[in-house]
């Protein structure tokens, strides 16, 4: 990082004695790193002079690069208890609040409560940012704790602080949005082969047919980390909407001319950074596709996924098992609950046509089924959120391994429409409100 | 802003009704606007949908443009009044905390606590910096905070919410420091010209000279404001510490080759935002240029500032007036105080020779006076905060007409100890110790 | 130059003798000097190794840099004379076609025939090319020999191949046009104002006016001279054809929405590198600006120039003098043709409405008299050369003192018509055919 | 192509007819195409309008590119016959150079034979360059001469003409040396895994190991075809010479820092141009690349390649069938010639070590052939021309197909001596003498 380089530098050059910091822990920070840890932070946080402070908080962010899963749990575990509010001066804070006379001396006593209960744990999150890859390592602390940190109501404490600063210096409106093509750079190439999540990049040839002239895929990058993506989308061009996967993973399909689309198909979504879980990318970049399209390619006439079911089939073996399938559904399985529960792992079973219009009916009801204000897929409720219609199920449309694993094959189309999205959203978010086309309205209403 | 041009695009291409948002407001605020924008701000706090949200905020920002100063400043007491934390939630959160059975529940209660104490105002704050050009409007915001909002102590509360805001916007972790040079766009240049604070720049030739290969010049900026220099400043490469600005400033001396250079001098620092006061950047700017010099040209010497004194000629004439002067200045004096204090406002007579033991004599107490745990001149406690050493005071320095009129012509070397940097800042910062150097020390044990 | 720099890095590093080449001259070559030159020459032209031969040219680039003018005309003298094709193989070379048996040897012999025909001094110009600064230094080498040479026929053959090498090496599939903002480089920009040869630029203010959004300007650019614009034109976008210079240069006047113009200006054309006189880049600098603007802008309908009329009073004042201004133009005068010359240099007289008939006929005729196959001014040759429509004369256009004594004000709009350019260049070209409006044609009919 | 397609946008504007030019014809050139393309070259040598003139140049070559291998191969020979200089003229041009009466007249009479000289073909090739894409064209161009023309005297005419006109497009000092990374877009990557000649890559794996921190790759390209590279060379920084490829090639190895290397390793150089065979571009390749390597990192010693032998094998097969092997040789073969001829096309038998002294001194004898004035072997004589010493014989050293197909498994290398090049150049050049190591001559000694 780069003042420790640098007064390393003048150290070397022979300058004489030197502030600098250090802070060296094992792997799996010992009880007695513990304690130098501790004092580190807290020495840090007395501090006045920001050249000190940031050297210490260098110390302790090279520290931590070095610990195991181990060493950051009980690292984090650290700050999040050590170094929460402390409960004397907020409640002498609570008492000012109570105390005071008038408006505008409530007014500074609660500004000043507001200071006592933000935890010190915060003050050293935000040093880090000002480090030297500073905003990538906090991103990391991120999954750290989200990984490690499960069933930890104080991680939890702290996920939620830093979720709320990573969401500060991720805003959209510091992100800038880059098309990619087969003329980025291959480092940045190999990382959504990596980050893909959908649909698995086979090879680079299966890359580059995604990044064909009827292709487009864009992502958000962030200014602190500019050679990392932080959320991407694919996009496929075509005349008609696409109903199954295949033909658009064709290495050998013809290209079609861009100017001759009047579709654009969004057939995958990936997050790259687990860190920003939570921190909502995929809207605003779906938002800021749509435009980039719709000034580059006016022609185009509708903007619609190509997108995963994922918890269907998990779902359905609950539902079989615990035998609240609906009558209609009943009726249209080609076996006895039991038989259907026994055979759906046999794949080549539960993707055979005799099955197809039980599936599809429960499919439906799936994706429309509001829990806690919200539908239980995870996809749907992103589209929905983002104010789409659910707009179609497709029978055997992605004949991949995952895809049959997580949904039977079945992939669904959601439109947004432009003009209608915002008023969707703003239904779907208030009253869970599920938009649907004529055609899912149907299956339903069987 | 990107979204309102997006559905305009759609709306005119004829996709029927829409839910954009329009604030139709007279430029001056009137009471019937401040209803209208009292209504739309409530609803946008009520929300959930992104889109709509988005589209409100940026029906009140595109709004708030169009304001004159007096609208401004009604729309941001509006904001600053109406839209703060209300004392019911506030005291029913109290009321938790207090009622809090173990540690875990306390800490949710605290967290409660403290988003009730947060004032609605700061989301809508928050929402505008997701707009496109959202982050620049802030800085203008904030900008009129400052300006309009003096002595009111509601406006002081927004600033202090917004000044926050922009601190982690404007991380030093999210900055870019870039060199600018002659080859850099004339239309980032003219911004030199414009903002320069300590030595106005008087053409572009004179530019030029402070762009030439024995010299350097650095910016910070933000990525999301990429053509507006926050902070910059101007270097010269010299032989030896430069005394005076003459020499620096001439068009016509010839070029150092910067390989044979000892000593960088820090000449001229300048902020560009007002919007931006009370975020500290010139401390990182001059940390991170340094570094840069040291590693482009390892063999300099020295890092030392010509700065200006820009509070002396007040401050000595309010000390001769109250009569405050020390014994030794006064014998040091040419004249009686209160004729000196009348000649002091013809120029020529306060930067004759005789005077001169007297207003160094003076201008190292000045310097060196300290109150409410700072030295009470603004450069000089830039400087010492940053870690530099008062090492020289410079007679007939800066000729200029502002170099006379503020501290007549004296100038002031800092120097910065790349080693020393940090423990002085931190001497300075706890006990506001002030380094000396034994010039100084000698000046001032006369 | 690069290779002679990487022999003096291993030199210095002391890794023994070299075979590096140099070669010390006087700044005015003397006798002596010449000797070391030619023999230097004519050893580089014996030798095989490329890299001796490279470090040789490079001696001789180097050398030729330092020289004075007369240095430099006695260096190119000394090529142009000794390095020139020898009699004894030119005319064995003739023999052997005159022997020749049959076609085939006939063309193998007149292959061998053109090889003895090319000069040495040809080979040595080639060689320079390579070294790093090359193809600037040809430039520079032949403006040299346009500046010196004249009047010395062996000097005019040796720039006759210089200009050939020059022509490939700058051929218009090399390079790049570029718009030029305000956006551009100052180091850029300041070229801009040296060399503009049409419209004096007076200030930086005036070029940014040159530079606004309704205006355009565009340049070549030379791969191996990237920071050298080597021909630039500038543009105004109007509503109607511009008659007169002073609204296209008042920097206060407002901007147009580049939208809403139909009509692009092409009000000053500059050649910025004596050394390419000859090799014609400004019309395929206009052909190429108008296809941008087509693209960019498709609203536009007129492409027409406002231009000078270089060589007017000075025509016109022999005409007077010779007696050769006909009936009609005799009529018209305010004097007699004696006074008029008399009082042609008096500024306010000659621009007088008085005049204006007379002028404007005169004008006319001017424009279209034709010499050896091409109309007398330079200015309109190359316009109709080109391929455009003399379109309209204009009176009292530029009042600036340069425009009035070349022109009495006067300049004139020539008018690029797509579909008919090619067509009236190749009139033009081969019949000195003057393509003319009907206003043209009504002025010269009276 | 710009300037078709900009006729074509006005005519599609509906501005009325135009004199755009079209040349249809089909694929294999038929005699009545013939007859019309020959109409329209002559057309166009007797343009004098640039317009037309291009407007048909660019109509031939888009004709060009549509035509087969047959119809490209009339369509040159068209050009190389019926386009040549013409006997006539250059008889009476010659019979003026005859009569000259003077130097001057002789020197004027020269030039204008050397113009009677020039073939009108070279013209139309000339024209060709400034088209849209025309640089590339010519290349395309010469790789079909090359590769059509064999045995064709004309078309060899034709090609020494663009071979001629192609250098001075190629030459050195209009190129760019560009390093590539793995950064660097994956279009330019795929195009060096098509373009390696020497060690195949294999994989996208394969050609990240060799864009590894440890290694260079470095390409020159030309303005006028940014995204094509013309020749690059791949570089390993060791530490001592590697004299095999195996660790080399291997994915796995660990990455060396490049400070702590003190050796580069040039193992493969490939052209990517057919086109540009006989511009030799290699050499100055190499040449800057050690001029890089020698800024960046100055620590380097020595600058080796490891080369293949491409011609080994089939050399050693006709010695031994001819009987030339030499006493020597003979009695280290491992059984008598026939049988060693018999048995050599078994790989695993030829690469046995009994048969290493054999080959090795073979392998020795054949690096030193010399045969009109150059070694027989083309990457021996490659790296001599260029001053290099023939350092090492390496058995062993290439276990690939290739590798053995062509030498056994035998890999060279050449060391370059930055003082030393320049002087081996030359004696190479002038005198064919080989530069060697001490090894080697001990190897010729025996």
């Amino acid at each position: 990082m780069a003042s420790r380089r640098f007064l390393d530098r003048f150290r070397r050059r022979g300058r004489g004695r030197s502030s600098h910091v250090t802070l060296d822990v094992s792997p799996a920070l010992t009880e007695r790193d513990e304690v130098n840890v501790r004092e580190l932070v807290a020495d840090l946080l007395e501090r006045h002079g920001t050249m000190t402070r940031q050297a210490e908080a260098e110390a302790i962010a090279e520290a931590y690069v070095t610990l195991t899963d181990d060493g950051r749990y009980r690292f984090l575990a650290l700050l999040a208890r050590d170094f929460w509010s402390d409960a004397v001066p907020v409640d002498e804070a609570i008492d000012a609040v109570r105390a005071a006379g008038d408006e505008r001396a409530r007014r500074a006593a609660e500004i000043a409560l507001r200071d006592a209960l933000t935890p010190p744990a915060v003050q050293v999150l935000q040093l880090f940012t000002a480090l030297d890859g500073g905003v990538k390592l906090l991103v990391e602390m991120r999954g750290d704790l989200l990984r490690l940190g499960e069933d930890d109501a104080d991680l939890a404490d702290l996920d939620r602080e830093l979720r709320g600063h990573l969401a500060t210096l991720f805003d959209v409106g510091l992100l800038t949005l880059r098309r990619i093509t087969w003329d980025a750079p291959a480092s940045l190439l190999e990382k959504l082969i990596a980050y893909e999540a959908v649909h698995a990049i086979d090879s680079w040839a299966d890359l580059k047919n995604r990044l064909d002239s009827d292709r487009r895929c864009y992502a958000f990058f962030h200014p602190a980390m500019p050679d990392e993506p932080l959320v991407f989308v694919e996009v496929a061009l075509t005349t008609g909407v696409a109903t199954a996967m295949t033909p658009l993973l064709d290495e050998h399909a013809p290209d079609l001319d861009p100017e001759a689309a009047d579709t654009a198909i969004f057939y995958s979504i990936s997050s790259c950074q687990p860190g920003l879980a939570g921190v909502n990318l995929g809207n605003a970049l779906l938002k800021q596709v749509v435009e980039r399209l719709t000034v580059e390619l006016p022609q185009l006439r509708d903007f619609v996924t190509l997108s995963p079911v994922p918890g269907l089939r998990a779902w359905l073996e609950t539902e079989l098992r615990d035998g609240t399938v609906t009558e209609h559904e009943r009726e249209l399985l080609p076996a006895e609950p039991a038989r259907v529960i026994a055979r759906l792992s046999d794949e080549d079973w539960s993707s055979d046509e005799a099955i197809k219009p039980a599936l599809l009916a429960t499919c439906a009801r799936y994706l429309t089924t509001v829990r806690d204000g919200r539908v239980i897929d995870p996809v749907a409720n992103f589209h929905l959120a983002n104010g789409a219609v659910l707009e179609r199920i497709n029978w055997a449309a992605d004949p991949s391994a995952a895809g049959r694993e997580r949904a039977f094959g079945i992939m669904v189309n959601y439109r947004y429409e432009p003009d209608a999205i915002a008023e969707r959203a703003e239904n779907y978010a208030t009253r869970a409100e599920v938009a649907l086309s004529d055609g899912i309205r149907a299956l339903l209403a069987e």
